[in-house]
């Protein structure tokens, strides 16, 4: 039934009437919250509206079938946008959730979260990332086309849209992820670049006057510009042209006002992050010919326009799934794979026939890792992909016949992202988040620095994303502190649902990769060496161990007199220790290996207090990094042994032993602790 | 004497001798180490040797000069370039050194290090960083120059130079820093791009296949080619352009041959990062025309011709000095200002008349903090160079009245660094390091994580760099877990050399400007709220105890019963929590503010255990982020109260009450672990 109040307005039209709906709802959710970014959706409502319109295909109703195109609104302040457009399509987001934006429990947080909010592919604000994730979700599109598509029957063929702004572009992030896609020909990302020439300081002038287009034009991009932000029908050309061209990426620069329609603050920064303000909501309505004494107006025929998305949608989707019934007949065996991957389940055996390793063997824990790979990457079928921020040979990382994914070859599931791990874990949380594949990436241990905010993200969006990170210690040696990790141990743990496994040997390592695959909502840390390490005697146990966090690797009969904790490279000194203590000083000792902190925390506290019984208290963990948090484990009469400075450039086997890393040290840490306490 | 076996040697032209003394440098130095990299400066030694012997002005003698140009290796792996040339002009660089290259205790580390080898200016390594210091160098160059220099006389007038590599242009902070520097119109801003094509995963095609002139150019930088790396003379003309292009910075991309002369590994990554093995260098030292029965082999003529870098460069500085001393005589006050300056002293009474509080006010510590800078910055005389990276307005990092800094107003001390966090604590490194001015840059403190690198090289460079990191915790609402740090104080305390201050309240803010800019050999991080906080009574102190970490707040007579421990915005719930226990338990507290771990570290054991008796096991700590390291400061029998999971989104005070930062909840923990002791 149409709203009376339709005759009054100025605008009849209804792609009008739908973008001053989005417009009205942006201003009222942000003035009710009284916090928020009304200018942004305001000035790129026509933009959205025309690509999820005419070209965005969808089924608000299944927002995880797996054909769907994928919208990524990179500018993630502007969430209003993308929550009017959910709720106006019939997604599972009510006028009530919209109405309580950015209140407690609400799937409408401040910026979008794709964990909370059906339909939100992607966690965006920090900015960059969400055009980094778009990079590799038109990766995983074009990899899970070429790996199941056949001459007859496509099961994937979809585009990746975004929109990114001023911010998302002046980010190195986006850079080095242009440059890649640009690279890889990812002709099926389409963005949206709302330029409205304003940023938070100000206008752009002030720091942002580059000529993105010819920027990207460097990147190989296919780039077009459309003057008039609210010329539907240039913007609808615009991405027409875009998807027709299928080798490069396609940037459509539109210009927009900032707080479209908005008499004192349009094409101003105070458009941009707070709320306009009661009296000019009311100034601004009138301007746009909305009426100004209703707040989260929609026009009941703005909600039929917009609502056929889920006829629209299910149609569409009833047609893939006809697709998909045929493939099955056609190609049973694939399709199973296909089910398999979209489920995210592991085949049958993924994880049989793993490397052994014998006691005697010497190997970085790298190279342990690159062995399990060289099993793992063919065993999993292809649902890996991997690559390295050029420090392939390095990481270890590709498998052993691992083909490379380029333009000319996209079947193969390894990327050289080149010196860019920021946008290789930018696109990787787009890999996970697109589903049917996930990723594996590596790069120095110290280089988690360079992709934090994506690292982040990763545990923040429930992205199972496995970070192979070597040389992870001042024992790499020569390259110097500049490349030695200290308090990175001591930051990923920090990080809330990131899974840190620092295994200590070969064994361990491939318990390591099971827990990380294991893993399926949230990322998980390999810390891995770049130096040999022994291959340690385990009498009682296997390294099955691992995944309880913590276990008992060797020990005396009753209670010890001291615990010695390990960790990595570091637990063949506890055992040396051990041994000295043993023969030495005539002291029970048990020495307990720690790869990971978070998966022994998730352990019943009975287990913990069998590996680390609180009576104990004269406790040494030995660990090359940051001190930080070891407290906890060795409590006030225990010492943790550590580095808490810089490291030094010279041979690993040096550096270890001037820092302390040795059975020696360890067993007069040890000795300390117990005199003290006598 | 010249040395006889030159008659021997193919080339007689003293550059190509030097060129090729260079190389052996490298290849015998990183062969002896048995690591490193030899490739990058065999194949840009000749673009390093024009640049030296034709362009660079500086004084061997006098690392320290201030006009000095300045030379950067953003290609940091190539540090044996940068140790040949200095060695060979004559720095305090020993051959001795050369030989220990990458050796324990050596001056000549795997990457540069400026605090331990003379002339090298900042560290590098990590790629991109060195892009981004010399955009910061130029910054302050051209802000100094317009401070100081009048129409008859330039104290201040140098270049900045630089070597960049493709993995440098692949990092995303160098595409930051570029944009910026385009933006600025660094024309003093000279950058070589030894481009040999070579990656360590291999070719450049893998991924790096964009336009690097053309992008340039889009940032509005002067682009050059030299089509032929071992042209000196196209390389030198290049040069010369360069510097008379004086309103853009220059980029000149010289094509190269990594492992120039090796018969079997130019061109090649085998030449990247490994030796090149004892017979290779024989071989290419006998492609080179070099001798190759020498090793470390350096000609006298060789010594001759680099070492007249000396008598040059004692000459320019002393042409310099005269000005300067003409200087001093026509314009005493302001020769005065420039010593201090250079020598990184504060005028008197800098830090007198800084804003008070009154017990009874709210206000946020973000707020304190730009009113402090309202002082600080005019009472500093304009040595503070401050930015933001495009949160001017919540960071208040602006002080009122400062002028911007750009190309038409290069005398301005604010920058607006555009939202590129990494590219501005990257310049701000350089501003830093160059000397003479002091930088202070702000951003949220999530988005620590976006220049975590930069920050790492801060503070191992040793370069007192003071960053503002507002909206520190949940308490900032309703921008939701994208925007709330949790782990951040955790990761930056891990961080050697890192002072990090989390001010309670304004007087205790005033107090962390104080010791920011006091600290000389290492950056701050100041930690501030965005919402109000109410000043504290205090009524046994004043907030000058900040200088110490940590200090009694407030207190009971005798022993306490428990003490509470309280940093940034939850010290107001431990005074609160106090005035419960008192009143309702009639227990005995002691209440700690503790701004800073590192400052408590350094203070002598007899007045940390003045302030946290070792016999008061009963503690609780509350802050608003991970818990990780608190069990340092409350001990087995205590609780860390804190934040160990994501935020939320909704207003500030909700999230602060959801997750129990109340003074309820740190009173009822302090009655749990009483309790518990009982």
């Amino acid at each position: 039934m149409p709203d009376p109040s339709v005759d009054t307005l100025n605008t009849t039209d209804i792609a009008q009437r739908t973008i001053n709906t989005i417009r009205g709802l942006a201003m009222d959710a942000v003035q009710v919250a009284e916090s928020g970014h009304p200018g942004m959706p305001m000035g790129a409502a026509p933009m959205a509206y025309v690509l999820w319109t005419r070209h965005l295909t969808h089924n608000p109703e299944d927002p995880s079938w797996p054909d769907r195109d994928r919208f990524i609104l990179s500018a993630g302040h502007g969430s209003m946008l993308l929550y009017a457009l959910l709720h106006l399509t019939g997604y599972d987001l009510s006028m009530e959730a919209i109405k309580n934006f950015r209140q407690w429990n609400s799937p409408t947080p401040g910026h979008p979260e794709n964990h909370l909010t059906p339909g939100v592919e992607v966690t965006t604000g920090p900015l960059g990332q969400g055009f980094a994730n778009g990079v590799g979700m038109a990766l995983a599109e074009r990899y899970l086309a070429t790996t199941f598509n056949t001459d007859d029957l496509s099961l994937v063929d979809h585009h990746t849209y975004g929109i990114v702004s001023d911010g998302d572009l002046m980010e190195g992030v986006s850079s080095e992820a242009a440059s890649l896609a640009g690279h890889q020909g990812l002709g099926k990302l389409v963005y949206l670049y709302d330029d409205n020439e304003i940023s938070i300081d100000g206008s752009t002038d002030l720091a942002f006057t580059e000529d993105v287009g010819q920027r990207f034009a460097a990147y190989d991009w296919h780039v077009q510009r459309v003057d008039d932000g609210t010329d539907l029908d240039a913007i609808d050309d615009a991405l027409t042209r875009a998807k027709a061209e299928t080798d490069r990426p396609s940037l459509i620069t539109v210009s927009t006002h900032i707080g479209h329609g908005s008499p004192n603050k349009q094409d101003t920064a105070a458009a941009h992050g707070k709320p306009l303000g009661p009296d000019e909501v009311r100034r601004t309505k009138r301007n746009l010919g909305w009426p100004d004494d209703k707040s989260f107006y929609v026009p009941n025929e703005v909600y039929e326009h917009m609502g056929t998305a889920r006829a629209d949608g299910a149609a569409a989707q009833a047609a893939w799934e006809e697709r998909r019934e045929t493939y099955e007949a056609r190609h049973p065996e694939r399709a199973a794979m296909f089910d398999r991957w979209m489920e995210g389940t592991l085949p049958e055996g993924w994880d049989e026939g793993l490397p052994t390793f014998d006691v005697g063997d010497e190997l970085a824990t790298r190279a342990a890792s690159g062995q399990t790979l060289d099993r793992l990457v063919p065993q999993t079928e292809g649902v890996l992909i991997g690559g390295s921020a050029d420090l392939t040979g390095s990481n270890k990382t590709k498998a052993d016949g691992q083909r490379i994914q380029q333009a000319d070859q996209p079947g193969g599931s390894y990327v050289h992202f080149g010196v860019r791990e920021h946008a290789m874990a930018g696109a990787a949380n787009g890999i996970a988040l697109h589903g049917g594949v996930r990723p594996y990436v590596g790069t120095f241990l110290i280089f988690s620095d360079y992709l934090r905010p994506s690292l982040r993200l990763a545990a923040l969006s429930e992205a199972p994303v496995t970070y192979v990170f070597t040389h992870d210690s001042i024992g790499l040696g020569e390259d110097g502190p500049t490349h030695q990790p200290v308090e990175h141990l001591a930051m990923l743990r920090a990080t809330p649902n990131m899974t840190v496994i620092r295994p200590a040997d070969g064994p361990e390592v491939v318990q390591a990769w099971r827990a990380a695959l294991h893993r399926t909502d949230g990322p998980t840390a390999l810390v891995l060496t770049r130096q040999d390490l022994p291959v340690l005697e385990r009498p009682n146990t296997g390294a099955e161990g691992l995944r309880r966090g913590a276990y008992v690797l060797s020990d005396d009969s009753g209670t010890p007199d001291v615990i010695l904790i390990g960790t990595g490279s570091e637990v063949q000194h506890a055992l040396g220790a051990a041994a000295r203590l043993r023969e030495d000083d005539g002291i029970d000792v048990r020495v307990v290996s720690m790869p990971s902190w978070e998966l022994f925390e998730t352990q019943p506290e009975s287990y913990r207090h069998e590996v680390l019984p609180p009576s104990v208290t004269l406790r040494v963990s030995v660990e090359a990094g940051a001190t930080t948090g070891w407290a906890r484990y060795v409590g006030p009469d225990g010492r943790a042994l550590g580095l808490d400075q810089f490291g030094a450039s010279a041979p690993g086997s040096t550096n270890m032993k001037k820092y302390g890393f040795t059975a020696e040290r360890v067993a007069d840490a040890a000795r300390e602790v117990t005199t003290q306490a006598a």
